[in-house]
């Protein structure tokens, strides 16, 4: 029975998130109808990171067994025949070990929190971005965010409904960037809390039009209050970019960012 | 009465073309529209190039007289004010010369064709790019364009329906790269012949498929027949970039290209 990984791009603005839900659409259903319609198979598709309504992927990688052997390549075009027109897209298919699991072999995630910096609203980056029109200092929030690297229990960026069982991650890298008029955020970790990626780029834009300064940030870390910190960025400007695996390794368990449940962003 | 110069944004996808017509949304009509909503005053705004339905604008420019004078930032905050949630945008505004004209002092016109080259169908691309599924050979394409460059008789890139005068043109820079999936042809000249971007990246695509090579598409601009060339590429993947201008001198008629309507694209 061969495990397939795939890598998958969808638009998050025509999906309530990646999770199956009774009432309203979600990626993982309508790549699990577009499997069912090529191979005949009802089959769990499983993701490296939930998203929510809005999130868009980049990289998303999922992974799922079928009963017949495919050809990897003819997996994903025969999932996409069967997804368009929908904002969804495999744009890779690769045959993997029975060890991998999207999920629970992942050794990093990587995100991107794109804001537009400018006076008029948004067009093309409509709901594919974040309109911020105050003037931001990118220099100092990428100062301020390297307060944020490294292990830290991160309850001030964390939302009330995550799930994970401890408040401690460790960012490896936060980068912010800028190209024109586009102020790029990245980061990576194993894993996040619940919202996380939002909450600190909402906190990084305070310091980015001056209200804050890295001190600052570096106060709310310390408070561990959702409360102190900035307001949630919207989740049209949250991209998941790509997932790092150590695919001879199971690490079930091993780290508390494991829960139940991969947080959701 | 003061004259602003407007650089404008906006998504083709929503709109019949740049043209005010009877019964079809067009960019100009919106735009007329919310200058009236702010300062009461039925204005033509005259762009630089016309663009097609489905076409892009990353910065399209347009040239108005206002009875009232405007401090130039109010003009492009007021108009954006009225027309959101449009997918059209006042990226800035000027107050200049009583002798500048968006189409008449217009000294180059810049173009993007925007292809993306995927086995998967367009997710985030959707309707902002050519969909390409065969694998292009980027520098064969580069190679073959310079065929392309100077002083050319274009009339097999020149849709029927072209009113210009002449059918020649002179291509200041034609460049084709690649970053990552997304192969982008950068276009220059004074002025197009209508639909001479859309039917140029159209018989590029053959030549990076290797169904062409450079002689091929040097003797399909020798033939000067529209049948021989390449299928037209589609609207979706055409951006209007940018506009030079030389603002000291007013060209009305002195150039070919200039004719009664600048061409479409």
């Amino acid at each position: 029975m061969p495990r397939y990984k795939l890598t998958i791009e969808y638009d998050g603005s025509d999906f309530f998130g990646w999770q199956r839900q009774k009432d309203q659409i979600s990626v993982q259903e309508v790549i699990e109808e577009a499997v069912f319609k090529f191979s005949g198979e009802r089959v769990a598709v499983f993701a490296s990171g939930r998203t929510d309504s809005g999130v868009h992927a980049l990289g998303q990688v999922a992974s799922m067994d079928l009963e017949r052997a495919f050809p990897a390549d003819k997996v994903r075009d025969a999932i996409n025949f069967h997804l368009r027109p929908a904002r969804v897209a495999v744009l890779s298919s690769e045959i993997v070990d029975e060890e991998f699991h999207a999920r629970f072999s992942a050794t990093e995630r990587s995100y991107l929190y794109r804001i537009i910096n400018r006076r008029a609203h948004l067009v093309l980056d409509h709901h594919r971005a974040w309109f911020v029109p105050q003037k931001l200092d990118v220099t100092a929030m990428h100062e301020a965010a390297q307060v944020l690297v490294g292990t830290h229990d991160f309850t001030s960026f964390r939302a009330k409904e995550c799930q994970a069982q401890s408040p401690v991650k460790t960012m490896n890298r936060i980068a912010v960037s800028q190209i024109g008029e586009e102020i790029r955020i990245e980061l990576s970790a194993r894993s996040f809390l619940y919202h996380q990626v939002r909450n600190i780029a909402g906190s990084l834009k305070k310091v980015g039009i001056g209200k804050w300064t890295g001190e600052d940030l570096k106060r709310v870390l310390a408070a561990r209050d959702r409360s102190v910190a900035g307001e949630m960025a919207p989740a049209w400007g949250l991209y998941f970019v790509s997932v790092s695996f150590d695919e001879t390794k199971q690490d079930v368990g091993h780290d508390p960012s494991v829960g139940p449940e991969p947080a959701r962003q």
